[in-house]
Formats: C-alpha cells, structure tokens, sequence
C-alpha cells in the first residue's frame, strides 16, 4: 500500500424527507445564493422543499448552470454573489451544480482571472462556505474536494481541486431521483462505476480493503442500476445507487493506490468537442483503455473478472477479454452506447482529440503515466 | 436503508515514516500533553520519533494509561492539564491510550464530576484538540468519537461519545505494530472483527454497500491475521490490518443499518469484573449471540455464511451453525480462546455478571432490544 493523507470533512444527512434538515446546518445571518440548474428542481418540488427548510433566510437564486457547467455562465453567479454580498451557497442539483457552485466559491475572492484556477492550476486560497442537496447519483461531487469546468469558446474541459472545496454538508434523499430521466440515471452508474475502475484497475499493491471496497461498490451497480431503470420508484435501489456515486469518488477507494483516469482524461476532450454526455465518453473509452493496457494491468483485471463478474475459467487472456467485454455489455445494458460511430463520430475525430490533448499537456496518462499522445490515439481508434 | 447522519473529519496520515509529519497538524503556541501507556513506545522508539518531530513545542508526558483506562488514573491527567495550562493533547499508543484520552479532553473543562460524562451520558459541551499517534490496531478510536472507561473501584466500565471527541489527526504507521506481542496482534484482529460484526450481522435492510463494505474487512481480516502472526514485519499485511480496524469502527459500515453490540456490552461487564481482554470477551460472547440468535439473524448469518466464509452446501440451519463454528475456529487460530472455562470462569460468574448488566441498565441488548438479563444469560451459559 503507498503512503497516503485522507480527510473528509463533509457531513452526509441520508434518507427521505431529509431536506427539511438544512436550516439546522447554516447559520441564521447567512445570505444564501441557490444554485440550480434548469427546471427539474421546480417541476419535482424540490425547489419547494428548500426554500420551505430556509423560511427566514434571505435568499438569491441562480439558475441556468448546465449539464459540463461553463465558465462563462459561472462567472455570472460570480457577479451576483460580489453584488448582493451573499456569503453562503447551497447547490442544488447534480455533479455539473455542484461543480460549478465550488467554482463560484473559489472564484469570488480570487485574486486575478478566475480562468487561472482552471488553466493554470493557481491555488485556492479561501473559499465561501457552501452546501449542497443532491439530486443526481452520478460524479461524486457532493463529498469531495474536486470539479470540472468548461470554457465553451475555447473548447476546454479542465478539471481543478482544492482541499477549501469540500460541502459543509450534503444531503442525499433517494426520493428526488424518482423523476429523473433515464438517461441520467444510467449516465450517474456508469459515471459512478468508471469513476470506482479509474482507482482500481491498475497494478496490485496489496491494499485489500480498497479492493475490496471498490469490488463492493462495482457489484452493486451491476445489481442495483438495471433494476434502477425497470422500478424508477425503489427507495432501495435508488438509495444504494446513490450512496454507491459518493462513496465512488470521496477518495476513500482512492487512497493508498495507483490511480489511472485516462478514460476520464480522453473523454473530457471528447464532450468538449462533440457535446457527448461525460458518462457517454467513459463508456466509450474505457474498454479501449483496458484493452491496450491489458497487459499492465493483467494481474487487476484478472481479479476483477473473478471477484465481479466471476469468471474463473479459461487462460488469462481469455478471462481478461470476457471482462472487459462483460464491462462493455453492462454499458450497453444500461442503455449507454459504447463506440464513437453510435453517437456519428468517425475516425476524422481522432486527429483533433489528440490534439487537444497535448494542448492540454494531458500527454503522459494512465497509472504509469505511459499513455502517450500516441497511445492515445491506439484508444480511440478502437473506440471507433 | 435507515436514514443515516455521517461526518468524520479527522485526518488520517498513514504510511511508514509519517510520524515526522504531525508537527504541521499542530500550532506552534500550542502546551501539548503527550499521553501514553507503558515503555513500549520508549523502547521502540515511537517516543523519540514523536519528540523530534515536535522539537520546539512545550511538551509534557503522562505516562501510565492502563489497558482499561481507569477514570482514577485519568482524572490525575486532568489535574496536571489544568495545572499547567495544557492546551493540546497527543495520544500516543492504542485504543485504551487514545480513549483515555479523549476523557482527559472532555473532562478538563467540565462542570461538575467527570464521572457523569459517563454515568449519567452527561453532554460534552467543550474538548481541548488532540490527535492520535497509533501504535495498536484494533479499537477504531484513532478515527471516531467514542471511548469507554472503566472505575475500578466500582467494577465497572462504561462508554461515552461526542462530536467533538474525533481525533483532529491521526497517524498511522505500520511498522510501529512490529514490536507488539501476538498477544496484541491478535486481539487488535478479533476486535475489529468483532466491531465489523456487530454492525452487520443483524437482520437486512438492503443496504447493499454497508453489507460489501462489511464483508471486505471481515475477509481481510481473515486472510491477513494469521499472516500478521507468524511474519509480523510484513509491512502490507500490517497495513491492511491497521487500516480494517480503522474502518471498521469510523461510523461507515455502520450508516444507515442495524446495530447489534450485545457482544460488547456482556464483554465490558467480564473485564470489568475479571479483567479479561477486551478482545477475549469478545471471542467468548459472540458466538454465543450468534447461537442464541440464529433465528432473528437468520437472513444476514445465510449471506455471511456465503460470502466471507464460502458456505454454500447443506440446509440453512447447517450452514449457519458451520458459519458460527467458522467464527470461533478462526478466533482460536487467531490465540484467542472462546471459552469462559479456558480463562478458569465457571459458572457461579452467570449471577455476577448478569446483576452487573442489570445494575448498568443493559437490559434490553442487540439490534431489537431483545437481550433481556434472561437471554444474557442463556448466552452466557453456552459461553462456559
């Protein structure tokens, strides 16, 4: 096992009826900008459900924060929150929400172009304090430190991170994913499972528990997010799958072990291009990474064959195939397409991804930072 | 899944080495207390390494935390913190040292007798800070809130908790486990793996990844207790065994599901009175929990039987009963008897320790508040 710091400081308030319990996490004299999306949280009642928790609070909203939040929309809560000196925010949303709002926390007091935070990696030296009530499963951003902005004229994607950056608080009720549509449900577990393969599949270090802990989460997707798509009302199975996508990327499976995250890397490039869903890329990409590196990553993949999709027959080779092709048919299954042609990219695509990525220095990826540009384009035409 | 809350904000550093790094976890200005046991951390050096790292610091020491701290030796502590203005404590040693600890914390400051933080459950309202350097794996204390302490002149031994009593860090490395005899291994294995039990083997809620999660330790445990036995410098194997006992006591396995600790609440009452381990009474109670309450148990005993213990053949009372036998059998491989005759208790105990549970109100135990005195006793009695 390496050598590893972990802190999580985010409270998690989990159940049905749990948005009722904010106002007793945010002081009285706070002044609260809502951060949303579009009008799903209207048409839901969780708008409703939050400003009935917050009665007495002064509140501002802002909407209008889409799906791959751009930095451009971002910049305009900015605005707001210098103008009406709001001092808290709460987002309310999924993963491109609650990014964003970390955004708009950091940018406010930033010394300089917020766009640094992004393009140059500055440092975040304060943050507002913010909240959040999720009410999309899928990135992980409601109990972690991270986010990913695009800059839409620029055609960039870019991913920044600072220990300031965690929610005070997330409240996870499965009941406002009920109405979700099923795209994003099966967008949030097969974002929620590569995001649990990004930190496991790479080289053995002998670090039981997180394997463990990421072949737990794995095998409860597989079981939970069909199921998610045929009985849209199972607390259950809503409620596994979304404790599933915090605990995927709140860098507990992380710590301690190699970490991959080329396909996250390679896909981003991809939806900054040609507007695809972030879970689309990864379903896209990742059995091509796991095929070109499979021999790197042969002792991982050979006990991911066994202890999730228990395959025990057969040569290596043979076993490492079955899984990732058994990896592929659960994309599929949750009705995300897997090649570049399902969604009419063609192989004109790859010359200008790759390009990107070396405009973006993201030239040496992967666990052993061996996924050169070339490398790259060996993923993506197999991807076609 | 129940509803659940869980924060855990203290900061784990782990790693061989990471000792060095504590000194940028602490204010310069701070008056530090370094709590410890005995001269094991003299003679293994951990003492030294945790004093050159804090070069510059006003340092006291307490010395003397017994296993079982006792409120006596505590409270002597207490004083000396108040005497000499103490603002900082840093526990050096296992789970007794570190849950003394956070005693000395809550009770500097307390109005009124300290005793009634833990005889009357009195509220914490203020803790000074302190973190952890742990030498012992097997409570969890480095990474949650709670502490049990024991009245010796009382003969008894009750546990307290408050938000405020996490660990603002601490250190885990693994090579200050080599000098520790099996004794202590051993124990520190049984007891995180009684810990990991009490919050699994219940009745099911569907809480599919608690249930992973929990099944993780426990098979980690079992593959890498022996090993730590019989080749106690195996750094990986040392690793994976500090950080299941962490996990398996942080609040996580336990969020959202049942909770069972009967095993733990007859156990306080036998090393109360005839001072056994901690661990030992572990090993002795909870098999029996699991035969008296086999039925209640039933479906989670079947999964367990399964999926930590690859129990799949035979009807399921056959399967069951294997999966407890599996238990005890690698409690005894793991030195630790599980019988009350084997540490020379006989039956004229029963009395004893069921009037101690009536006298400290545990009479309504496990996860449906079922273990009357009578079912205690029936367990009790299939412990001799």
């Amino acid at each position: 096992m390496f050598k590893f710091n972990f802190k999580n400081p985010t409270k998690i308030i989990f159940g049905e009826g749990c948005i009722k319990d904010i106002a007793a996490e945010i002081d009285k004299d706070h002044r609260i900008l809502i951060t949303y999306g579009g009008g799903s949280i209207k048409s839901n009642g969780v708008l409703d459900q939050v400003k009935a928790a917050l009665n007495g609070y002064t509140l501002f909203e802002f909407s209008g924060i889409e799906p791959n939040p751009s930095y451009e929309t971002l910049m305009k809560a900015v605005e707001l929150v210098r103008l009406e000196k709001i001092d808290y925010l709460l987002a309310v949303g999924g993963g491109s929400v609650i990014d964003g709002t970390k955004f708009i926390a950091a940018a406010v007091d930033f010394q300089g172009e917020p766009w640094d935070l992004l393009a140059k990696q500055a440092a975040v030296k304060s943050s507002l304090p913010f909240g959040t009530v999720l009410t999309l499963p899928a990135t992980g951003s409601e109990m972690n430190s991270g986010a990913v902005v695009t800059r839409r004229s620029l055609q960039t994607k870019l991913p920044f991170s600072s220990p300031l950056l965690y929610p005070q608080f997330s409240v996870l009720d499965p009941t406002t994913t009920y109405s979700l549509p099923a795209r994003q449900i099966s967008n949030g577990v097969v974002d929620a499972f590569v995001h649990t393969v990004e930190q496991y599949l790479t080289y053995p270090v002998n670090a039981k528990v997180q394997d463990r802990f990421a072949e737990g989460l794995l095998l409860t997707l597989i079981e939970e997010g069909p199921v998610a798509l045929q009985d849209p009302q199972n607390y259950d199975v809503r409620a596994n799958i979304m404790w599933c996508a915090t605990l995927a990327l709140n860098g507990l499976i992380g710590a301690g072990v190699p970490q991959d995250w080329a396909t996250h890397m390679i896909g981003h490039e991809l939806t900054a291009i040609y507007g695809l869903d972030h879970a689309q890329t990864l379903a896209v990409v990742l059995p091509s990474v796991l095929t070109v590196k499979k021999e790197q990553k042969a002792a991982k993949l050979l006990q991911y064959a066994e202890r999730v999709w228990g395959i025990v027959n057969g040569e290596d080779g043979q076993r490492i195939d079955q899984a990732i092709e058994k990896t592929r048919l659960f994309f599929e299954r949750m009705q995300v397409k897997t090649r570049l042609s399902d969604y009419g990219i063609k192989d004109d695509s790859i010359d200008k991804v790759v390009a990107q990525l070396e405009q973006h220095s993201m030239v040496r990826l992967g666990e052993k930072k061996n996924i050169t540009p070339a490398v790259s384009r060996e993923i993506l035409k197999l991807s076609l």
